[in-house]
């Protein structure tokens, strides 16, 4: 039996409880067995709850009317005292840093973690030492997997894990590893020389939700500078942040730009900046691309908008979706995987295989 | 310490010597070590042989100088002195139905099994059933993984595995799993209206080893049947052969042409067959390709001979490389895995993540 303890039920953390509860309640889960076993947002917080939650509504309904105050210290005393944390994972499914950076103390007590969380593999690099080290020193030898955090539910950070093992020699990995920039630059430039402006595109991605509140959060290109930089160092190069050319596509002049709907406002002003470099590339028979190149055999790292040619398979990929080419020695023609790569429900998957690699490994 | 033996040095056998050698000799092999502990081909065995060869040359000279004659019941009798049944993986390299036939002996005895041959899996029905109640049953419960099977080392049968245990509906798998095949219609039919003939291609593909020596055996379609059969299996539906429309391409008069010679020979007068099919995908703007679609939704499974527009994936796949893709609940847009889907050495690889998962479990 392993249990799970889940920090942050937002919208991927809930989707992971629905997740875990069917399987339960399945035959699947029947050989290795999983239980929910803790919910704590940053309220409130309820361990092995006396009702016994089978689903998400009755998980909601225990975090109503039988939570007591959060606390994270507490919160992981309580779940140690429902079995070895050797056989417990933590899930963190918020976006938090100050989380991410319990993860050493974590590992230190032998809880294995699963997360989705960008923040500890992406910033300094002494965190992820820290990371590693106490995974590697601490006798039960705890897991931490965070396969969601590059391509949601694509089997991005498991495959490349793996050819690293097998000693393959990794050359580059490229890939559009944002839902939002994939959305924005295949409705925009899909190979006609006419369509609708830059500014409008954003508008409708913003109105569908596709975006974060304020877009200038993705078009800055720093969420895919973490996953880049996830990439990079699980290939064997332990880059920051400062050795990654980065390419910010916000207009100068409305980065500083206050509110988010004077930054809508004023987007237009920029469309024929977008369409020129959409013209250009138009004219030798190619479409733009927002791509996180990771290119290990000259060690050139960069987030940046660049042009691909249409039989390119960057270039017919369904808008929305993530890409992920690997080219290795094994792969000379590169090994890559597309799909959905964000959304809850994909995300909670790729977490969901992460628990279930951990369980039959921990049980 | 996990062991492993080796049934079938050839050419994917040799290749996969040479990465858990390289892999043990490296800093790699610390945490979850891997140890190559015994070989046989049909003739001769060497298990734990006092050289205590290091490398693949090694390994061959121990099997030259230091084996005994094969004998499998001996082979696996020696190799369980050596460490317990649940910590020694048997690897099938052959492509034998005889060898495949011992798995549930295996299982029942607690060896792990790793394989890239087909032949349990694709099979009667009941073999496939022995298979899994032996592994199931066996207190020690053994694990017995087939990644390379389809795909050889993509990762497609630890993907589709992950779907269904997390819930996921899989609504329909579609794929182009031959190299050769996808190197012959790739080459053929590749969206222009003129090109070489059919009969061409194949010449080409036989005299660079793409295809088996008897190139009915590829163009026959039994082999990606095998795969299909093993998709739907891992996808919840039993099939057998018998439930699936199989095109078998080679044209009717020669399938009983008695030698390889006679049949090359003939081959052109069917070209202009193949070249009407091409003529009628062009005209609608689509290629030719050769794939299996285990279409769940409709219970309809099939390996035949499509056409598909050109903005498809399948149609700018790159000429030789294998394409799955997973159509489900989670990815309505389907989650797609591409690249070689052949080779020595790409077969070692998704044995040997196969190898890495049961060792980190077994341990
Ligand atoms: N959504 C996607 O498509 C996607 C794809 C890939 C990866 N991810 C990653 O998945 C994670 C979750 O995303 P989401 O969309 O589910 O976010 P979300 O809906 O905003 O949920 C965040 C959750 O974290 C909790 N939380 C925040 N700070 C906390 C704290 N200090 N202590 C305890 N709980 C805290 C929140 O609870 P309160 O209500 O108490 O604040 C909330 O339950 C993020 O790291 C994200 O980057 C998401
Ligand atoms: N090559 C690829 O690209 C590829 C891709 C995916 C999957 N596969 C699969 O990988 C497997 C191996 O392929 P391969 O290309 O390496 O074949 P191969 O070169 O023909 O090697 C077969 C090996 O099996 C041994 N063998 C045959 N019958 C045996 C028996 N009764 N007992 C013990 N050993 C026996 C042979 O030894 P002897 O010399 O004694 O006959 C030889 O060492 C096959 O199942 C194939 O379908 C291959």
């Amino acid at each position: 039996m392993i249990n799970v303890a889940i920090v942050g039920p937002g919208l991927v953390g809930e989707a992971l409880i629905k997740m875990i509860s069917n399987y339960s309640a399945s035959s699947r889960g029947i050989d290795t067995p999983i239980r929910l076993l803790a919910v704590t947002n940053s309220r409130k917080m309820v361990v092995d709850p006396p009702s016994k939650p089978a689903n998400l509504e009755s998980w909601k309904a225990s975090m109503l009317s039988e939570s007591s105050p959060a606390d994270l210290g507490k919160f992981t005393d309580l779940v140690s005292e429902h079995g070895p944390s050797s056989k417990t994972i933590i899930v963190d499914c918020t976006s938090n840093e100050s989380i991410a950076s319990n993860y050493p103390s974590w590992l230190e007590k032998g809880f294995n973690v699963a997360t989705p969380n960008k923040k500890a593999f992406s910033s300094d690099i002494s965190l992820w030492n820290k990371i590693n080290s106490a995974a590697k020193n601490c006798p039960s030898k705890p897991l931490i997997l965070h396969e969601a955090t590059v391509g949601a539910g694509l089997p991005v950070l498991s495959t490349l894990n793996n050819l690293v093992l097998a000693g393959d020699r990794i050359d580059k990995v490229e890939g559009i590893l944002s839902g939002t920039l994939s959305f924005l630059f295949c409705e925009f430039s899909n190979g006609s020389s006419s369509g609708k402006s830059f500014s409008d595109i954003v508008k409708i991605a913003k109105a569908n939700g596709f975006t974060e509140p304020d877009p200038r959060d993705d078009l800055s290109g720093l969420d895919v500078a973490r996953k880049a930089i996830i990439l990079a160092r699980l290939s064997g190069v332990p880059i920051e942040l400062s050795d990654l050319t980065l390419e910010n596509i916000v207009p100068e002049e409305l980065r500083s730009t206050a509110t988010v709907d004077e930054f809508m406002d004023r987007l237009p002003e920029f469309d024929n900046h977008f369409s020129n470099l959409n013209q250009t590339a138009f004219k030798n028979g190619e479409v733009l691309r927002y791509v996180a190149s990771i290119d290990l055999a000259n060690s050139k790292y960069s987030v940046s908008l660049k042009s691909f040619p249409k039989s390119h398979a960057f270039a017919s990929l369904s808008s929305g979706d993530n890409i992920i080419s690997f080219t290795t020695k094994f792969f000379s023609n590169p090994l890559t995987i597309m799909g959905a790569g964000a959304g809850a429900e994909v995300t909670a998957f790729g977490i969901f295989s992460d628990i279930l690699h951990i369980a039959s490994v921990k049980q």
